[in-house]
């Protein structure tokens, strides 16, 4: 049994819980090794069934069934051909459960209702839990932090790829689908979020979506782009110019460049949060630019693109050994654009480790 | 006011609710026109507050608020700075409402917890709902029906340029990243869901995830693709055989074809849909294949590319005019591979009408 697993199931005992049903995708593939995907909340691949003590269950429908007994190590499956519900009104009582943890926080609000109704509230206890998964995942293994470190590189060798074939009057629509297309064909499984290019004006959006505006000589050209490999996310910004970037670019981006390096060098473990984030603004600050610097610092990164923990102003988090962050300030002008740069970092006891490789950003 | 709304708020009256609150995407789109998707359940780039009197609200945070107020046309867009709850703690009282229905198939768990906490079950009631705008989505309007047209011919269009392109020694991952390029290049917001690209024996997967296989000659090669344009979804699957298909795919090619097109015959407005599937497969059981098609004949399909009504064995539902469905009966020989034929139609008063005008399955 992985060591994921009895962590928990040695909580659910702390907790007097008789099982928890895992229903989050990301969670499920932390505790399993199930690489399904769901298309949606309401249309799931499978679910965890996990007892306080015992073999942990896979349940899932038919469709499924020979990927989930050929991933999922160590767990039974067990198939719903009339519903997750109705599986579980048999295989409760067989298990002697009747407290069960179920996540509140990835299960709508029509399913815990029929779930109530089906299972019945005098023979089982249904007990919302928040987190206790993600909690688990915050901190890294070092076999985690290796497929991060995958997942990191093989991203940066899509961005030199790409970067090299960027031309002016390519749209930025044309060079996110291109990025897209060659994470793919180089093993990723997919990007771990929509892929970002916004030039110009359009990079003062830090949310852009690309636009079919032609790529344009010496105006600044943010791409955030990210892919899973082997199921560990990667998320990395460059802003780039083609041609000459003039004089306020080049302040700017030292400006933004500056601050990441002061918020790289106040992570280490013990450090708050908040005081990472502020290290790296308080640059962007005095020079005069607070105002155009609307998010947080960074995020976690695992087997979700985002997840805890936050790098924000109100950030209370204390940062431990094997928390891997993002750190990505920017600067944002209304008009004119933006510059944001973002790598991905390991917490350690004494500082942080730099995932990236890539150097790109020196060239301005 | 869209009619939608009135409609909307005429049954809000009638449920004795003071305003409902709108979380799920496709509805919010629906109602207002706002186009923002959101990345996850519980990443919301929205919510409208439709109250039963009165003009519309659609709540935001700042990201959004130009897109919002571009989109929404006729509805007051508000922001929450300091989140959703707090807005409403402070907008609910302003407006009196005090019966405020909620989509409870697409609020969290945690969420409505939350919600009863900071709004206080004393000062609101909040109301389970499900399936109220879905029902009144289920009909569509002759500007929708013209939307989904246009959305069914682009999807033929993107297939016939990357069937001219096909070639023995592409990987299924390659045709599949091509399609879903192609698609993008020539206007559509994006798939409208992962493209399938499943040749030979995957073929027998009716939910095959394209892999790194290269298409062989003389083999079937079932592509299942679909596309968002304005907002509306296109579903279809075609089966291709590069060089010559031998008797047994033809035999088969036929078997599903002439089902499919029983299926078609059997649709028009008060047949009850399972009426419909069985039309279809009973042409595949005669045959002797009767357990080899395990999945329903077809699915409603609007902003939506899965919605009701299903035209499955067990579905009651009846056809009303207006209705937009797909015919996707399939033969699935694990090991040997698969047939899949699907269409799209619209239900009418006397039969129903064919949105595809793509023959290319007349090659077999």
């Amino acid at each position: 049994m992985p060591p994921s697993l009895s962590t928990l199931q040695k909580a659910l005992k702390r907790k007097k819980l008789d099982a928890v049903l895992i229903t989050q995708p990301e969670n499920r593939r932390y505790l399993s090794g199930y690489t399904a995907t769901d298309s949606s909340i309401s249309e799931s691949s499978g679910v965890l069934l996990i007892p306080a003590q015992g073999s942990p269950f896979l349940l899932t429908d038919s469709r499924f069934d020979i990927h989930a007994r050929e991933e999922a190590n160590g767990f039974e499956v067990a198939l719903y051909p009339k519903g997750l519900h109705a599986l579980l009104k048999n295989l409760l009582p067989r298990l002697g459960i009747k407290r069960l943890g179920f996540e509140s926080h990835y299960v709508l609000h029509s399913t815990a209702d029929k779930m109530t109704r089906v299972l019945g509230k005098k023979n089982v206890e249904l007990v919302p839990l928040t987190g206790l998964i993600e909690k688990m995942r915050i901190r890294k293994t070092s076999e985690e932090i290796e497929k991060i470190e995958k997942s990191v590189l093989l991203n940066e060798q899509v961005f030199q790829e790409v970067y090299r074939q960027l031309k002016p009057g390519m749209t930025e629509v044309e060079v996110a689908l291109h990025i897209e297309t060659v994470m793919r064909l180089k093993g990723a499984e997919r990007p771990s979020f929509d892929t970002i290019v916004a030039a110009g004006p359009n990079s003062a959006l830090p949310h852009a979506v690309p636009t079919s505006r032609p790529l344009q000589e010496n105006e600044p050209i943010v791409i955030d782009m990210g892919l899973i490999l082997d199921g560990y996310c990667s998320d990395m910004t460059r802003t780039v110019v083609l041609g000459t970037p003039d004089n306020k670019t080049r302040t700017l981006f030292r400006l933004v460049r500056k601050a990441q390096k002061e918020g790289m060098a106040a992570i280490k473990a013990g450090v708050i949060a908040r005081d990472v984030d502020r290290a790296a603004r308080q640059v962007i600050e005095k020079a005069g630019y607070g105002d155009r610097f609307g998010h947080g610092l960074g995020h976690g990164v695992g087997i979700a693109v985002h997840e805890p923990p936050s790098l924000g102003k109100r950030s209370r988090k204390k940062l431990k050994e094997g928390m891997v962050v993002t750190v990505e300030p920017g600067i944002y002008l209304p008009g004119w654009g933006g510059i944001r740069l973002e790598n991905m970092v390991e917490v350690q006891t004494g500082g942080c480790r730099i995932f990236n490789r890539d150097t790109t950003f020196l060239d301005i």
